[in-house]
């Protein structure tokens, strides 16, 4: 007993010393060394019949939506789609998990968050970790040069050869598009490009092997001061002082196109050809952008540096200024709610013969954003509806179950959202409750005097003002006041 | 090289091996073993540099969809979400994957098909393998006693203590309309009663442990003939012929409820209490479905098993009256385009109490009924448009990109679907064969005449028919041919 007692005391203590190697992105050799360790000290626990607890819950990470959340789950999606469709992309879809070989190697650190599916003795698989690594390989797949396409209500892309800078002011242009319409407060987007990051720690002195670990800490300024990224960058990476210096004196500035035009004039960065790329780019992006009347929206941020290791150009990040204060913030940063940038070799990668096709896209952080607007709609104390039925066919006596039967198949065949309850005898009293609770309008009475005179009650559940409507003018009626359009929709 | 050889030909055979037992839907432990086995081929197999081909696709059994695929599926999904709405369905999202415990003990010997996810030192995880289970998860988790929700457009299930078979009439009702909408052709509807099945086997002499394995015998039926059913529940599964032959007296009939009646008059099956009750649900219900105006689309039909091990009452599958010859049928079954039933004790498996929700659904084969729409169309060569864009903003000479950009800004920020060309200066040819390959049905032409004049030619690109609209006016101009309301929307 006491024996076992040990041996789960150390399986816990293992546990907690794997999730925390993960959390501090720990290489994965490390990981999956001290997952073995625990796998095997698991194995020698055995199962414990007395500890058989089921436990009701979804996985770690992930979550149900109730009917309420779904209602403003479909708002967002609504307003996101709407504006995809609007700017002409298609739609396509691919599976939840792919073979692993397909994903790997296109995450850098984030490699070790992706699910691999259990080996079955057949195909190696993973889930997917986003939407564009399969879309990369849908393309290569499919041998496309070039779509506009999203994927869900989450992704939005553009691949193909094209003039530059168009396609990728669009995207900039949707993400403005998206976020204004959703009402979740001022934003701003800030822009770099992978380049002027490259070109910037070139110059300033910082080594090959160190430049994607030197990106990471600057990409921290968003959430800590410099001083205490200068010391991650000297203490822990082992960065000279003064290349942390001069780094600094770049990162730390941001603005408008002026700041553009002011590094394309300054001597060291305007020696640097990937940086002076970078940089005749933006300038090209800011004119397009304020043709497109949305430049005061734009902020050109020398320390937005982003994670995934695929973007090879223009890189962007939409933060709210007014951030609501928010327990467990989603992992896109503080205040984000949407990012993305130009990747012009992913295809590349997939294609046999390593044919490139230039893409560059954006993902809306739909997570963080039904969050916002669940708050702001509960602030508002603005009810929310579930289902949009419109009328509820109702019985006023008892054993007139078929009756309203009959006429609630008459109301959907003719279009009508309608719905009556499970019961044979309702009481009226329930049933008007019935419509209250769940906000449906109206209420078609059955009673056995309507009936003998042909009519039905119509009755509207806010004004509580009933009138008798002949049986054949009913579902014209109804249609009437909902609105609807007098053919079936 | 040969010893090389000799090993991969045994993982290949036994690969195949592997692929066999599963087809055939042999035992869980043999399948294990065997999978063991390959796999330890396969570690001593170890890497191949010589053969690291990366391939292109999706997993075996997952497919993409392009935009024409995903055009027709959005079509689908709309009649079947409109239809669900329409009888006042909430909707509840849950996620991909699910605790693997959750999954366990629910499907019977559809189990070997669940996908599981590795063990990486955390929690056991298993990929979903239908909508239902969740559900029933989700219920229990949140305490719930009574919803109507549908999940994506595929599920739909009412839970809930009601009266009896309204709701199992509503769910065929709903059934029903949605594959009249589709327009796939005519359709039956098959019902049977689990309660009936099992009574009748028992009043025919089954032991209670064949039960299972004669099921899913007779659930044969409409894919082979008697002959053959009879010779597999004698020949495989040691069933005494005598007994086989009452089986099939009962099981080769299906009729209205006419042969409700006459079996509730059967000496021997009025007899069996079970049987009994399933019969009177069933003339119940077919009461229902006569008010609901469907009753000449339902068959009782004394063969109809149906796999999962869920069901406790009345069951249904929808099948296609003239099926399509179909490469590759969807594992429904012949023609089988919807299907659920009843299931009241699978909420009680996951309620610590064991308190059981009664609950009834239904789940439309989406694939199948793509694969046929899809047909349908290219038969009538439709064209399928994949985008909704209204007008294209081109330019009829060059450097007119600027103002392109700008007016296509102003078509987007007042609600219009406008796209443009990536290209500095396309020629007019390209942007109006651009239109007709998306069939885009307008072209605003910025011109360098029309500029100074204030004007854009709008072209509608059927008729080729052009006029000049004042800049003021073009956006509601727009809106009015494309039978937009004048407010954003």
């Amino acid at each position: 007993m006491a024996e076992r007692a040990a041996l789960e005391e150390l399986v816990k203590l293992q546990g907690e010393r794997v999730r925390g190697l993960k959390q501090q992105k720990a290489s994965a050799e490390l990981i999956e060394e001290e997952v073995a360790k625990l796998l095997k000290l698991k194995a020698q626990l055995g199962p414990d019949e007395s500890k058989q607890k089921f436990v009701l819950k979804t996985p770690k990470g992930t979550r149900d939506y109730s009917p309420r959340q779904m209602a403003v789950r479909e708002k967002v999606f609504d307003v996101i789609i709407r504006c995809f469709k609007r700017h002409g992309a298609e739609v396509i879809d691919t599976p939840v998990f792919e073979l692993k070989e397909t994903l790997m190697g296109k995450y850098g650190e984030d490699s070790k968050l992706i699910y691999d599916l259990k080996d079955q003795g057949g195909e190696l698989l993973s889930l997917r970790y986003d939407l564009t690594v399969p879309f990369a390989r849908y393309l290569a797949m499919n041998k496309l040069t070039n779509i506009k396409r999203y994927h869900i209500a989450k992704d939005f892309d553009i691949a193909g050869n094209f003039d530059p800078m168009i396609p990728d002011a669009e995207c900039l242009k949707i993400m403005c598009e998206i976020l204004s319409s959703l009402q979740i407060g001022d934003f701003l987007v800030k822009v770099n490009d992978r380049r002027i990051l490259d070109g910037m720690f070139a110059i300033c002195g910082v080594s090959d092997s160190k430049f994607r670990t030197i990106c990471s800490s600057v990409d921290k300024l968003d959430k800590v001061s410099w001083e205490e990224v200068k010391n991650e960058m000297v203490g822990e990476k082992g960065l000279a002082p003064e290349v942390a210096d001069r780094i600094g004196d770049y990162v730390q500035q941001h603005g408008g196109v002026s700041l553009v035009e002011q590094l394309l004039q300054d001597p060291k960065l305007s020696q640097n050809k990937q940086a002076l790329e970078g940089l005749g780019d933006l300038k090209l992006l800011f004119e397009y952008l304020t043709l497109f009347g949305i430049d005061d929206k734009i902020s050109f941020d020398l320390s937005l540096a982003r994670g995934l290791d695929y973007y090879t150009g223009v890189i962007y990040e939409a933060v709210l200024l007014q951030t609501p204060a928010q327990a467990g913030e989603e992992p896109l940063g503080v205040g984000s709610v949407a990012a993305g940038g130009r990747y012009d070799g992913l295809v590349g990668m997939f294609d046999p013969k390593g044919r490139k096709v230039p893409c560059v896209g954006l993902s809306i952080g739909v997570e963080r954003i039904f969050s916002i607007v669940e708050q702001r709609l509960e602030a508002l104390e603005e009810k929310i509806r579930t289902t949009e039925t419109q009328v509820l066919v109702a019985s006023a006596q008892k054993k007139l179950l078929e009756e309203r039967l009959k006429l609630v198949s008459e109301l959907w065949d003719a279009g009508i959202k309608a719905e009556l309850l499970y019961k044979k005898n309702p009481k009226l009293l329930n049933q008007l409750q019935y419509c209250e609770e769940a906000g449906i309008p109206l209420v078609a009475i059955i009673g056995e005097q309507e009936l003998k005179d042909g009519v039905i009650k119509l009755r509207s559940v806010t004004s509580r003002e009933e009138v008798d409507v002949r049986r054949e003018d009913l579902v014209e009626e109804i249609k009437r006041r909902t609105g609807q359009p007098l053919c079936i929709c």
